[in-house]
């Protein structure tokens, strides 16, 4: 599998070599490799880790020696890719599915084209690509992978928007379509509404015209936030501690009784989507960013008749779902260029990958999501 | 409504005759009236109450004024009823759907038909019959309600089952059909095994090739309950203590990881239901008798994909459920007649309600499924 680390350049590393030095053997390795083979990738520049564990500390960028793209291989020269949490828990060792160690970090990004093996057709270099459905070992300059990985994306969308779009927006529409048919003028309601997926969620459903009831926790500046979810399409927002009274469903004003919740908080924030549900609505969780679990009372699931369901994007891709993803993420990255799918990104170079990463894990407060450019 | 006392009778009640005098004035208004009619029902003992409130003290046997038994009306003379938890909870008022008061204690039930109306088709009088789906006021001794209220059962069914059909055994019945596809091999698990409705889906899944894993409290005889369990067609029989150890499913032996399972307790049982099942599983709840919510991971949602759901009969019955709902019953008495269904039941003559009742309400330890004989 191409997102295992190639073998050369793990030995190099493990055989005790400075990173330094070992950039160097391996430029010269590259070059005398590349001067018999013309059908070999550039040496690619990754994110790589070893073993489990933090990942500022577990990551290294090295460089990887070239390999060979086979006939049926496209060699794509990568553009962006973000930091997802769950690219962070999978260095952690925390995913239940993961790369093998050695492995390269990323899940999700775009490229193009850098030169297409002789028997591969309808990818020409230039192209702009993503892996669909996203693939491990997005954080490096080259990957070369069989052409059935790449799906063709228009041009004219965003860069950062096409890194970002099979894993948060593909989440948000994926729910809002697969628990409960919801039609124009029905309601949803999630916590977490910061969220890119919150804020997806809270765009796609604006753009059916399904009204949204949000939830966000108690910060200084919430009145901004509530302002900038409100810009995105949010017809309700409420920090938990406004929620603090007898019966929520009375702060609804005009809004139907949601049939749908999203959480990925748990804890009170969970309990509070659950409050906001009709009789007969379902909560989906997929995520627990409280790190409290989810506790129900017998009476809502008897009397309230509730259900609970979790969505977990890569187990729905681990399904046959390559073609089914594509139309998909055609869909979302139309409403991109439209914008009306719109979240915070902040671009940042590769060589400052490790200033990137310490704003994922939050060592600078809450930041956008963070997107490498290569 | 039937179920609403009669008002004459309920008007000498409030007028603040003692519950004798009351009775003697009830027969003579009752002989009065029926020199003059043919068309009303006898008098009937009734358990009623006036407000809600603790059922032993709210609870009174009184005597009611016969009804007119109107062209469509059937008289039913009843045969047995049971006290049901539910029974106990709308006395109490904590339970959402119950009859306004004042009312008539009790909700399933057996009898035989009395007299008819005029225009009464399909019943005679000398039929067993039982109301169908359930109905409010069935702790008296005549119940007059129009004909399409009541099923006419197989005079061969044992009494006590044909009173106790419709609700412990339609939930079993329900649960084990309407949320998962199982087939002969597979198996469920469950909670308070030892319950009624446990009970019957012991043996209704044991009659289907399914089997069963069951959880049961810790107590002294646990060893005793378990072999009781077990004739009934147990699989596996564990006490919550038991099942304190690293993954539960290493004691599922040969059995099948469960695709489906039942919680009527809530709190660390629930919690083991959800350990036992089987990715993607189904956890229903029917019951809270721990009083202890139900607290579940944000990865048993995520990664383990599991779904929860509730049950509740009465919620199921408003559905327009009749016709479906009499073939059930038809199934579940030919099991109990064929000695397939069995639990245990103490049988109580009407004189004595309120020894009954308070073993209902567990006075006197742990006790079998009280049904009053009238």
């Amino acid at each position: 599998m191409a997102s295992v680390v190639r073998s050369g350049a793990w030995k190099a590393l493990k055989n005790g070599s400075t990173s330094e030095s070992f950039v160097h053997l391996h430029r010269f390795q590259t070059l005398r490799v590349r001067s018999f083979s013309a059908t070999m990738s550039p040496p690619s520049k990754a994110v790589v880790y070893e073993q489990h564990g933090p990942p500022d500390s577990v990551t290294r960028v090295v460089e990887l020696l070239p390999v060979e793209v086979k006939e049926n291989d496209v060699c794509v020269r990568m553009l962006a890719s973000p930091i997802n949490p769950s690219d962070i828990n999978r260095i952690e060792g925390v995913y239940p599915v993961r790369p093998q160690v050695p492995a390269v970090g990323g899940y999700e990004g775009v490229g193009e084209v850098h030169s297409v093996g002789s028997a591969v057709k309808g990818l020409l270099p230039g192209d702009r690509v993503i892996p669909s459905p996203p693939s491990f070992g997005t954080w490096q300059t080259y990957i070369v992978k069989d052409q059935s990985v790449w799906y063709k994306v228009n041009k004219e969308s965003p860069m950062e928007y096409a890194a970002t779009i099979t894993v948060n927006p593909l989440t948000a529409l994926r729910m809002l379509e697969d628990f409960v048919t919801l039609n124009s003028g029905d309601a949803i309601v999630q916590n977490g509404a910061t969220s890119i997926v919150g804020q997806c969620i809270i765009q796609i459903a604006r753009s059916r015209g399904i009204r949204s009831v949000n939830i966000i926790r108690d910060r200084t500046g919430s009145e901004e936030v509530k302002q900038k979810l409100r810009k995105l399409g949010a017809d309700e927002v409420f920090t938990e501690s406004e929620l603090e009274v007898k019966n929520v469903k009375s702060l609804l004003a005009g809004l139907p009784e949601p049939a749908l919740g999203f959480n990925c908080v748990g804890g009170n924030a969970a309990s509070l989507v659950l409050k906001f549900l009709r009789q007969g609505g379902t909560m989906v969780t997929y995520g627990g960013m409280s790190k409290k679990p989810i506790t129900v009372s017998t009476s809502s699931f008897i009397f309230k008749n509730l259900s609970l369901r979790g969505f977990w994007l890569q187990k729905w891709m681990s399904a046959d779902k390559a073609k089914e993803c594509r139309g998909m993420i055609d869909y979302l990255l139309d409403l991109a260029r439209e914008g009306k799918l719109k979240y915070e990104m902040e671009v940042t170079p590769f060589d400052d990958f490790h200033i990137a990463l310490d704003k994922a894990l939050g060592k600078q407060g809450s930041q956008p999501k963070q997107i490498i450019k290569f």
